[in-house]
């Protein structure tokens, strides 16, 4: 299984703290990771297929401040596909003029779906080919990019499909806003006004929120197993599915 | 204008030298780098909207040694399109299972090609519409990913088509090949056994490519305009194609 982290916020914010923190946990899930970062439709993807704890890669985001609204991060831990780069998650692809870029925490057993759209996978995982099939089925039910509770209710549909085939936790972006599916283990919280303290689990770091925001700043998080103590983090329930704009989940 | 380097080679090699060199023309190409590299099918991305001689992100690439067979890189002066991530080059898409990694250099005028298949731009550059365009083409033409020697007959036929619109100097890769197009300035090499010294003419850097190298290495670099003294660089003729495989340039 694999881990995921994502942010979705009302102001661009670096994730060096939260990424700090997914990293801790890539002793287990040493094959590969990948950070996407959206900067307005612009996108920036750094992805190894070295482990999190001692790529240079991650060495350089957990101490540059990549400031985004939409971010998405996954290290590997691999059960489908070699440890190769063309494995790594996340993936993007083009559609509507837009990147998505999506990662997945599970295993999908025999899913071998009819890939007659213009997305094929490049690499070998059942993640990828989830994702490809998701955008084929996307492309046919919207002429153009829907706005966000109309693409929440086209995958709400989907989503069981996937589902049904085993563990599917999903986060997927599209500039516009973060969507996480469940069917597992998957977590979120806002941190809002007023802004306290919180330590990551994993590692002897600790942050004050309030010294690094504005009290207008909102910004969701969004992670496999809760990153930091003293926090209260929600869990998903299975089967849920969220959709988070300017660092709210919106009301289902 | 920009700038464009390609580099195809028969062993993983870095391309830290040959970027180095790039960078220091930012200066006046300030307006955003990128760089890509494919490891196997696999593809790593690195753009940022700032100049390459000041970005952090460019400072890592020149110092961190990330060895690839294809790797195009591009340093932008705007001409259409702001100065934003979604328009820096190189721009990817997939396409047949594989991913496709394309930089231009030149202008189009009055370029409006109908995009009715799967490649929509992203950002507002010339370039990226040419890319679409030149995407969709190639899905038209073939069912799956040709042979080096078959998609090079496709792209003949279709570079002209651009090259009517404007200035069309362009590096394109799928991790096979390396395709690399002028209309008026590009210039090439290839670097092999025995190897010598270069310097750049743009830094005071020089390098004994015979302490990295192996007898076997066979490196193709392609450039804008010559990157080094003391090296032999050829000039493309207008509306030469050329593409490039395991270090080598294909007989036309």
């Amino acid at each position: 299984m694999c881990q995921l982290l994502g942010m979705n916020a009302n102001t661009p914010t670096d994730v060096m703290f939260s990424f700090t923190g997914l990293a801790c946990r890539a002793t287990e899930h040493k094959d590969g990771f990948g950070v996407g970062f959206f900067e307005g439709k612009g996108l920036r993807l750094f992805v190894d297929a070295a482990s999190a704890c001692d790529s240079p890669v991650a060495g350089f985001i957990k101490h540059y401040p990549i400031r985004s609204e939409h971010v998405i991060a996954h290290i590997r831990k691999a059960t489908q596909g070699e440890v190769t780069l063309p494995n790594t998650h996340p993936f993007v692809r083009e559609l509507w003029g837009r990147y998505w870029l999506f990662a997945h925490n599970g295993d999908l057993k025999g899913f071998e779906p009819r890939l007659h759209g213009a997305f094929r996978p490049v690499g070998g995982t059942d993640s990828e080919k989830a994702f490809c099939w998701l955008m084929q089925e996307l492309a046919k039910s919207h002429a153009s990019v829907p706005d966000v509770a109309e693409m929440t209710r086209t995958l709400a549909e989907l989503m069981p499909v996937l589902h049904a085939h085993g563990t599917f936790n999903m986060l997927l972006s599209n500039g516009q806003a973060l969507w996480a599916h469940a069917s597992t283990h998957l977590h979120w919280l806002v941190r809002r006004h007023p802004f306290s303290h919180a330590a990551l689990r994993d590692d002897d770091v600790q942050v004050d929120f309030a010294q690094h925001t504005t009290p207008q700043d909102r910004v969701a998080i969004i992670a496999t197993e809760p990153l930091t103590e003293g926090e209260a983090w929600t869990a998903f329930a299975p089967g849920e599915l969220r959709a988070f704009v300017a660092g709210n989940p919106l009301p289902m």
